[in-house]
């Protein structure tokens, strides 16, 4: 840690920081993003190296996280499975003392949620959660940080959060970490899910940890969610790890299927996320993730400005 | 792109660019290695980030264009098939778009050609093609600024490329990548190729992509194909990807090792050229590839200098 | 290699170098890590590319190599197997002549200490050996800092290495490449190392390469190779490519377990080091690795400040 930022925190679920943080990074992202689009060199994180731990294959995370690292003056050594199975040859406890002891800040892409917090406990880094099985903190970073481009005003102290207050995010879907992470974001900030799920799938509010009841509603059918929703979004059937499950789930999902019917329920500007990869015709057409109101290519981009964001008030705290 | 550079360019295959742009390429590819080699630092691109993605392993194409953008201040993201298999869990044109978010150049190894050229034309950011089925490029450059480095004047803007005109280059072995690109560098720069292959192994020019039927003649015989050339050169039998006909070929090219008599066929001052790995004994015999004609190792560590140009040219234009 | 600094070395094993250069070593060890810990920005090797092959995966040596490298400046391209196998699709000296046209230094992870030096032989560019059947070099160089840091006193020029001199070393476990690479240490820096393996495991000094025997005694019982002794160390039963002797192992290894009555034989204020993974309950007990006179996180965060002051050496000869 730099000198003068003696309280470390990692980033293991959404929940971890408050509504004036979220305030704080997402003006911060704005700022860098900014700062980057203009070809203004900012490189703050000279000689500070991040480790990146994949248990599971990325392209996304990778690149973002990687090329958001290089740009701001910093290194990356990133680890797949092959060279370090978390927990194989040495406790993960261990790997998380030697490796916090060689580097600044590590991310992990793991199964069980409970791996990186056993990680977290014995580094003396900051850890960033990369996605679990329960959570993706770093997505849904991603996909505010594109809401708010889209439709927040911009006052003096940046985007304004209060105008995600009252809001509904439609959840079409898997009951999966991004649905949890959901789940969290809007009990911290304020909006309301609607979330439907096939019977089987649904969210559970121990595994995603609200206590707030209100912060989502369940509908049976999807196409109730998304009435009134100000942003319709959703995933994969079959996220990584479940492969073995697919034609189970191609069948349980069938109905689920985002489509123009769909978007034509929610709020006329509403607006179209998906996190990808992206199947169409599975969970949603191709007139919805091609269309007017789909921003997913700058949900994309936006992992890697909003990742900036959050590695820079890890390993420096608030600037200024 | 930086600003005020407004045209984007790919380099997919050689015929992408004209004769005059390859003497300003090779003129910045010689001053650019200077520079190098004097140990003074010259990191234009600070900032920018490259991704390559491999479809197929490689070392010389890894380390020469990792070091060479390293070395011009820039920063590198390596994908494999097993991050990122082009077109597997999502469509390519999802991958360009998305990765060309987050990156300033593209370097592609894959297989057929329609597929880099599908990212390409989905790509925000220029693409470069690091070998695929039917061409090569980036070796051929390679090859060409080492032969130029051996025979060529330098006058007040670069080498000389007229120099090229009407010289023979041999090549010997397969009508594979290199033989193609072979013949779009001919047309383009006025030389012409002497191309000997096994039956049932021909170049076709419909591959090629030549015009000009007078860039390449075919010789029956190797040693015919060597008489007169300024350059002699030749590949493996067995490229990456055809390993399974390994027996077959091993029997068809047992004539078409490149040996001292065909060295003495050629020019008195004829180079020997090979894109590596060779196998000693198979289409090169020990005493050519080690011996005073071959140039083998300046053609490989030239690899990373001509790179080094394409890439800045690509990404920042002409310099000054 | 920078100019001015004509004699190129390589450091494939421990006896490749003298006690005042080891000296020299150890004190820039020392200053780059202090200038490290305080955030003081160091980067004398900007520009400069090290090329790591791995034959054998690695955590430690990959994130210090790495990290270290980043830190003073420079790059890293990491080559595994699957991209590059020694000796596979090319000669070993081939490799070693292409990729040493590239980069600047070369670090090699493999099996037979003859890879490495045919690897050597032939490169440009000076070879660093990160462990080998026979050798582990540079984990020697942690080691031997760590105790250092723990023990030394410090005089004008650094760490004063007489205090090393009569000093005695127990190596408890395998007669492997640590074992190997420590008798070339004591033979070189004027300690004692008391070796006890299993019988079949012994060391082998021919293997080792030490003339002068004084600079181990064998002992059958590892109890009484631990009696005053200033450092007790071990490492895995099974080291990587040996995995198919584990069963075997596991019986033949099991009374040479540091447990606390070894550690009581030893020096009051003996320092117990394992180069990680450790395996508690096989190797050590949990009491000595995590208990007081463990330095094993210490010893782990060194392998980069020495493989920084080793590669700034190799690249910069003597600074100053």
């Amino acid at each position: 840690m730099k000198p003068g930022y003696s309280l470390m925190r990692h980033y293991l679920q959404f929940k971890d920081f408050r509504a004036e943080e979220y305030a704080y990074l997402f003006e911060r992202a704005r700022v860098i993003k900014q700062r980057f689009k203009n070809y203004e060199k900012y490189q703050p994180l000279t000689d500070r190296t991040l480790a990146m731990i994949f248990e599971k294959a990325s392209t996304r995370t990778r690149v973002s996280f990687e090329a958001g690292m290089y740009q701001m003056g910093g290194s990356v050594v990133h680890l797949t499975t092959g060279d370090s199975q978390l927990g194989r040859s040495e406790p993960i406890e261990d790997s998380a003392r030697v490796i916090s002891r060689m580097v600044d800040l590590v991310m992990i892409r793991t199964f069980e949620q409970s791996k990186i917090e056993r990680f977290a406990a014995h580094s003396r880094v900051p850890v960033i959660n990369g996605l679990t099985n329960e959570f993706h903190p770093c997505q849904i970073l991603a996909d505010l940080l594109t809401y708010l481009e889209h439709r927040a005003p911009v006052n003096a102290s940046g985007y304004d959060l209060n105008c995600l207050k009252g809001k509904v995010v439609a959840w079409v879907g898997d009951g999966n970490n991004m649905a949890n992470t959901w789940l969290q974001a809007a009990e911290i900030l304020g909006f309301t899910v609607h979330v439907s799920t096939p019977s089987g799938y649904e969210v559970d509010p121990a595994v995603a940890g609200v206590r707030d009841i209100g912060c989502y509603k369940v509908f049976k059918n999807p196409l109730d969610a998304c009435r009134g929703a100000h942003l319709v979004t959703t995933d994969v059937w079959t996220s990584m790890g479940y492969e073995a499950e697919n034609a189970e789930r191609l069948k349980a999902f069938a109905d689920w299927c985002v489509d123009a019917e769909m978007m034509a329920a929610a709020q006329p500007d509403a607006l179209f996320m998906h996190c990808l990869p992206a199947h169409r015709g599975e969970e949603v057409t191709a007139d919805v993730i091609d269309g007017p109101q789909s921003v997913v290519w700058d949900e994309a981009e936006n992992r890697m400005h909003v990742q900036k964001a959050l590695m820079e008030y890890l390993l420096l705290g608030r600037i200024g």
